[in-house]
C-alpha cells in the first residue's frame, strides 16, 4: 500500500525507518527535491490518495497540530506508525496519527491522545494518559497513572514519577524530574522539577526534539 | 494453563499485560469485582491450583513479600514472568517469581533472586546481583557487576555506576546516580547519591512504584 | 562459524551472551583458563583463522583500539555484534567491530565508525554520527544529529541534546546532560554538563564502563 508521510526532516526519516514500505515524503514549500511531493498537490489530488496510508512525520507540535487538523478538515484520518520494536499493551487505547517509535513501551490501559509522539527507548506506563498533540521525546521515563493535558513537550530523559497530573501546554525540560503536578502554560526543569518560567509549549513553538533545557 | 495474579491494581495490569493468557485476578480483601478472587477462597481451595501458574502482582516489596512467604507456606512456587519484550541472556540465573517487565535487559551472568521485579525499560547489566523482595522500578541502569542486598527499591531514572555494593533495606530515590557503596538501611538520593537518612525500605513499607523521591 | 572474542571480562560475556554460538575467548596473558586461547598464539596461526567471526569484547577504549589496530595489520576484519534484541534502522551505516547490545537502538542515516560500543538500552538517534573506538555505556540517550569524534566514552545514564558536536577524546561523565558543543580532550560532568577539567578518554585510558562520575 502506498504510504505518505508529511515532512521530509529528522522525524520523518524516523518514521520512514519503521515502515517497511516505500515511502513519498510530503513537503509543505517549494524545496520539494526528486521523490518528494508537495503538500498543495497532495491534497489538490487528495481523493486518489483516499486509499493510501498518510503518516504525521513532523516533531515540532505546533506544526504537527496544523498538518493533523487539515488533514481532518480533509477528512483524512492519518495512521499510527508502530514500530515492531516496542511494546504497546493489547489493552493501551491509542488515537490516530500515533508514533511508537522503537523501544518505546506503552503499558496496560494506557491511553495515548491524537497525534502524539512517544520517541525511541521511551516509556508510557499502566494507566498513563497522553493529551492530544503532545511529544515524549527519546529517553523519557513516565510512572503508572501520569496524566497530561494537549501540546505537551517532554525533553530528552526527562522522568515523571507515578500519578503525577500536567496541564495543557506544558514544557518539560530535557533530564527534569517532575515530581508533582504542573499546571497549565508552564515550562519546568531540574531535578525535582520546578517552573521556570509561566510559559510552556504554547509560547514556545520553536519548541523541537530535545529542547528546551537548562544551560 | 489457568494463570492467577495476586493483586488488582497497576502492577498487576501490567503482569497481565505480559502474559498471553486469561487470568484471574486475585484480591486479599472483600473488594472483589466480577471475574475477580478472594486470596481466602484462593487459599482454602489451593489443591485444586497445583496445576496453575501463579503470579505476584504486588509493586510494594513489603506487601509482596507477604504473599511470597504465603506461597511458600503452602508449597507454591511463584512463576517468573518474562516479557517477551525483554532480553534475559543465556546464562544470567533467575530466582522464582521474578517479573522481567516489557523493555527490560538482565545481562550475561546476572542473578536474579527471589520475588524481584525489573520494571520496564530498566537493564540489570552483566554480572550483576540482585537480591530477593526488591524493586527495579521503570528506566533504572544498572552497570555491570553491581550487588544489592534483599527488600531494595530503585526508584524511576535512577543509575548505579559499575561495581556498587548496595546492602540490605536500600531505597534509592527516583533520579539518582549511585557511585560510591551503601550499607544497609539507608535511603540515598541526589547525583551523585548522598544518604538522606538512615532509614531505608524497611522503615518505608509504603515505598511504592517510583517513591521515594526529592521534593 | 567458528567464533573467536577478544577479551573475557564483562564486555567479552555480553557480546557472548548476544551471539548464537559457542564461542572461544581470546585473552592477551597467560592467564588464560580452559577453553581460552593466548592471543599470541591466535596471531601465530591467523591463517587458520581466515574464515572465523571475530569479534573484540574489550570495553576499555584504549585496549580495545590496540586490539583492532593489531587485527586490522593482520588484514582481519573484526565482525560487528548486532542483538537481535536492538533495533538499527535499514539505513543507518556502521563501519566494523562495531557493537550494538541488547535494547539498543540506531536510528535513521546515523553513521556508527569502527569499533564503537552502543551498550544496553542506549540509543543514537536520527543522523547521528559517532566517532571510531568510542563508547557509549548503558542508558544513554543521544538525540538526532549529534555528532562525536574518536575516542570518546559516555558514562551511564548521560545524555546529548540534538544538534550537538563533541570533539575528540571527549569523556562525559555518569548521569551528566551535554547541551552545547564540547571540544576535543575534555572530560564533562553534570546537568547541564560542564567542562570538568581539560583532559578527556586520552588522559584516562583507565576509563571504564560506568565510569569517571562526581563523587
Amino acid at each position: 500500500m502506498r504510504a505518505f508521510i508529511f515532512g521530509a526532516g529528522g522525524h520523518a526519516a524516523a518514521i520512514a525507518s519503521v515502515l517497511e514500505t516505500d515511502v513519498t515524503f510530503v513537503v509543505s514549500d517549494d524545496l520539494a527535491q526528486p521523490g518528494q511531493m508537495l503538500a498543495s498537490d497532495f491534497f489538490s489530488r487528495i481523493d486518489d490518495f483516499r486509499k493510501a496510508a498518510v503518516y504525521i512525520g513532523i516533531g515540532s507540535n505546533a506544526a504537527r497540530r496544523e498538518i493533523y487538523d487539515k488533514l481532518t478538515r480533509f477528512d483524512v484520518r492519518a495512521a499510527n506508525c508502530i514500530s515492531r520494536h516496542s511494546f504497546v499493551a493489547r489493552n493501551a487505547e491509542l488515537g490516530s496519527a500515533v508514533a511508537i517509535l522503537p523501544g518505546s513501551v506503552v503499558g496496560a490501559r494506557a491511553r495515548i491522545h491524537d497525534n502524539v509522539i512517544v520517541n525511541t527507548l521511551s516509556s508510557v506506563d499502566h494507566d498513563c494518559v497522553l493529551g492530544s498533540h503532545s511529544q515524549v521525546t527519546a529517553g523519557v521515563t513516565f510512572g503508572g497513572m501520569v496524566r497530561t493535558g494537549e501540546n505537551c513537550f517532554f525533553g530528552i530523559k526527562c522522568g515523571v514519577v507515578p500519578n503525577v497530573v500536567i496541564g495543557n501546554n506544558v514544557a518539560v525540560m530535557a533530564g527534569a524530574l517532575v515530581v508533582r503536578d504542573l499546571p497549565d502554560d508552564v515550562t519546568a526543569g531540574g531535578s525535582p522539577a520546578r517552573i521556570i518560567k509561566k510559559a510552556g509549549t504554547r509560547a514556545r513553538p520553536d519548541v523541537i526534539n530535545g529542547g528546551p533545557f537548562l544551560v
